[in-house]
């Protein structure tokens, strides 16, 4: 997809070139990390390979996906543009005059599934729809420890209360509790993981040009944030030895990220329904993962302690 | 559950007996063919140990199930019998005139996954269901392969066209077509396998005594058709040596299995959106799966060969 392509408008082709902007910055810093996990387990880094799809309704995406690296087992960053004719119901479910009208939609997803397991998968996206004259931002950003570490669940909120705090466009708790409810695994009545914050049709009250250009840099910093939230806790724990156990628990717990993202999560059932490019919209199922039957970790485990972390807490007030 | 408990009917209880004698019998089958393969692999094999369960709404089950064997590495038989003051709307979306009023429901399902990648994994279920004065049974069985053999193929759907044939009550290709039609994975545009029978509201058109014993007759050779649609498959590979190829592609196919389980089968999505026992609704799921990104396997390949049988094909009319 070129920005440049002259049916955008302005407004369209700036997200699109913070979106763009955002996968190479965000691949450039991940893969970074990469090389330095492969020299340490001295092997060749992988790299973040691009792969372009085509959507039948109009726009595309290209994704870049890292397969079996050192730090990585797998990690997709994904930026997608898609026009149609008609706003489907499940797009712009508050948005009832949306429906049927053509939209415009754009927006960076990832997904990082690395290999240690010390070293917590992450996700986020952020993403911009407009449907005629409306238009908003949608977002955010979740981290699932499989070895929960309260200081880095602390660490986490924190940064990412700091960053709403710093534009005032979003606000933190109303986030970090959208995001709890949203990454919720009913019918195990735990959390995926930690929460982070999730936001949805954020838009000014007044449609200025000032407003415009303080949430489009609120968007910028928010994916700026994605590094300052969870890099230092890769950094943390990527030399972390570990074993078969922690090996096992964690593609256990990865069974629960399966069955979230294909039981619960909206973008991929809704992806699933309308045809989407289906590897793209399973990019974020994590490359191996393990079920077992009735299987309770040690009373008192490391394990134990980690889904006793998998409720709501107001980690960014949380004393370590 | 005890099958001679007062409030059954009479009728129940002879369902009731025969789904449990179903699962000893199954139990005892499989486990025989997990003792030879145990004796070849010189290790010892694993059992199916029985796990309770109540379901708060009323009645419960027992689950058999065998893990990390030599022949399965997951294998589970469970029993269930549920009553319930009010019929959920999903459970006789075809009998609106039962929502809402007592029922009661008992059936066997089990689901096979093999460790050695060319035994398919097998899936059957059969059920009965009465509410009121009204009374069916369902149920039915599939293979999925992972490496496709046509003379297995046509072996299974022969030897249930066969069983079909014997009584009647079931007509092979209606009950051929309605699993080629549930079995489709929608978004992956392939079935989960090669397919069975499935079928559902089986009824007499007389509610004599004679057609109960008839139907009860069909569906306790139904479940002996078990045996001999699966079992020959069984054998004929179970001894096939295999290789990191062949795993790979095997816990690859299983993340389909996976993909159809959480998103499209019924039983699972009611079972998760009614709370019921979750780790005996979740046996289903393989053991371990994999996924990986926008992967194909080369043409001509055994594995491509295996993709192209995925779809509906009349398996009992195939030469072989």
């Amino acid at each position: 997809v070129e920005p440049h392509e002259t049916q955008y408008t302005e407004r369209q082709r700036q997200v699109v070139l913070l979106m763009q902007a955002a996968q190479e910055r965000l691949c450039s810093s991940f893969g970074q990390y990469e090389e330095r996990a492969a020299t340490a387990a001295r092997r060749s880094p992988a790299a973040f390979a691009p792969s372009s799809w085509e959507r039948p309704g109009g726009g595309g995406g290209t994704a870049r996906v890292l397969t079996d690296g050192a730090l990585f087992e797998r990690a997709g960053v994904n930026v997608s543009v898609v026009t149609g004719a008609e706003t489907p119901a499940g797009m712009a479910r508050d948005r009832p005059a949306a429906a049927g009208q053509p939209f415009f939609a754009t927006g960076v997803s990832l997904v990082l599934h690395p290999r240690n397991p010390y070293v917590p998968t992450f996700h986020a996206n952020f993403r911009y729809f407009d449907v005629q004259a409306d238009w908003w931002f949608g977002g955010g950003m979740d981290l699932t420890p499989m070895y929960g570490v309260v200081a880095d669940a602390v660490h986490f909120h924190r940064t990412l209360r700091d960053y709403c705090g710093r534009h005032g466009w979003i606000d933190y708790q109303t986030a970090k509790r959208a995001c709890d409810d949203y990454f919720y695994i009913k019918h195990r009545q735990e959390m995926r993981g930690i929460g982070g914050i999730f936001f949805d049709y954020l838009h000014p009250p007044d449609d200025t040009p000032q407003h415009w250009a303080q949430i489009l840099a609120c968007i910028e910093d928010g994916i700026s944030a994605i590094e300052a939230a969870y890099l230092p806790i890769v950094e943390r724990h990527m030399d972390r030895a570990y074993g078969e156990r922690e090996r096992g628990w964690q593609l256990y717990r990865r069974g629960r990220y399966v069955e979230f993202n294909l039981v619960y999560d909206r973008g991929t059932v809704f992806g699933l329904q309308t045809n989407g490019d289906i590897e793209a919209i399973l990019m974020s199922l994590p490359p191996l993962a393990r079920w077992e039957f009735r299987y309770q970790p040690a009373p008192d485990s490391p394990e134990a302690a980690t889904v006793a972390l998998l409720q709501p807490r107001a980690w960014a007030d949380t004393d370590t």
